[in-house]
């Protein structure tokens, strides 16, 4: 298949190599910074502009990998009559494309893109959504080069899994990152609480989060609590946050 | 070593079949409940009792591995004068032994155990201390049993440690469950989240949490936000909690 990539960020990066490693063609990039849509055309040996109306007319679909909240804005600047426009965002229905074209759709695929490291594309579950049956066959073959797993979903379902991935991704970092604020204080490393991290995260993937709870919220150890409100006396943010998950977990192991 | 174990829960099961495998010997476990020490007894192959003036007094190390609230009481129960006595929590000093005994001290595997799960041992850091070289000496090889890593820190940080993991582990595992309660609102499975929650947690072993940051609070997204607080409505503990960790993530990306 032939694509024109719209974006040049992580996600159009990302994508973009895993749709030529399964064998289909980008025939462009597109990014309203020259240099930028210049860098990822080179990277993935293809063409690339930076104006709207150079965009090759085409291709067999047209993904719009740009900030969720600029993709309207862009949509509007242009007549994509005759094409089939897919975005990449959890946040925005795929009516975005409503009044530019007849066939489009969302392809979604749930992992966290950094700069700063390679994926293994095949574990990350793509979900999708398309107004026509030729949109949805597209889309269906493209996700194959990215996941073992596609699903077909709404955009009511796509903001649930978008709010969802913030608590187990966006917000689990942020966690992570108070953890290491907190050692800093003590002259401890971030790494020795390393496998701890990794055996949390492993333990879900074969047991329920609600029945291996563990820690002083869970068996109501309120002077241990106390405690370690006390030695957060310097955090009153992260005191707030402990309180807050403390008397949640509470609340559910009543 | 000859070791009597005080307590038959996860970290006396988990701790008594580390020291086994690495060569010592188990010779009682004392319960005040008398089938939980027969019951961990039977399967670590020694003696058991619920009686406290029949702990065997000739033991080279005596580990009190029962809940931190409990262990002041429990200690004052009796006389261990001329023993080596341990415990294994985070949030008490070792001079809970002070009236009790001259040697004793802490060792703290950094983990989180549960009867549900084998865990990997030689990667659990070890956090010890102690109040005579004799006693450090003993739990430094014990130590070896359990883990690669062994540290020497304070009463202060290992409360700190304590804190710091509540966030890495309790805390992350409340918000896989929160996660987990907000897909089935939609009717989707936990299932798809795994490869993103164990991506999340892999990618910190490697680099700093800070760097890694992404999400609608990071690059200040406040229509996705204001969308999944909407979507959080029935959840109004969950809400809270989305609210005051966004507000952690953009204070510190500003």
């Amino acid at each position: 298949m032939k694509i024109v990539l719209i974006g040049s960020g992580n996600v159009a990066t990302d994508l973009g190599k895993a749709f030529q490693n399964g064998g289909h063609e980008i025939v462009q990039v597109y990014s309203n910074s020259a240099a930028n849509a210049s860098k990822l055309a080179k990277e993935l040996k293809c063409e690339s502009t930076h104006k709207v109306d150079m965009i090759y007319p085409k291709a067999d679909v047209y993904f719009v990998a740009i900030k969720d909240d600029m993709i309207e804005t862009f949509v509007k600047k242009f007549n994509w009559a005759g094409r089939i426009m897919v975005h990449t965002c959890a946040s925005l229905p795929m009516d975005v494309f409503k009044n530019s074209t007849k066939e489009y759709g969302v392809f979604y695929p749930l992992q966290s893109f950094n700069k700063e490291r390679k994926l293994n594309m095949s574990t990350i579950p793509v979900f999708i959504e398309s107004n026509t049956t030729k949109t949805k066959k597209i889309l269906k073959e493209l996700a194959k080069c990215v996941s073992d797993k596609t699903y077909e979903i709404t955009y009511e379902q796509r903001l649930t899994l978008h709010a969802a991935a913030v608590f187990a991704n966006n917000f689990t970092n942020h966690l992570y990152k108070i953890a290491s604020d907190i050692l800093r204080t003590s002259g401890l490393e971030f790494d020795v609480l390393k496998p701890l991290i990794k055996e949390t995260a492993d333990k879900v993937m074969t047991l329920d989060p609600a029945a291996v709870q563990t820690g002083p919220a869970q068996r109501k150890d309120v002077k241990t609590i106390k405690k370690h409100l006390d030695l957060l006396k310097n955090f009153p943010a992260y005191q707030n946050i402990y309180e807050q998950l403390t008397e949640s977990i509470e609340r559910q192991s009543r």
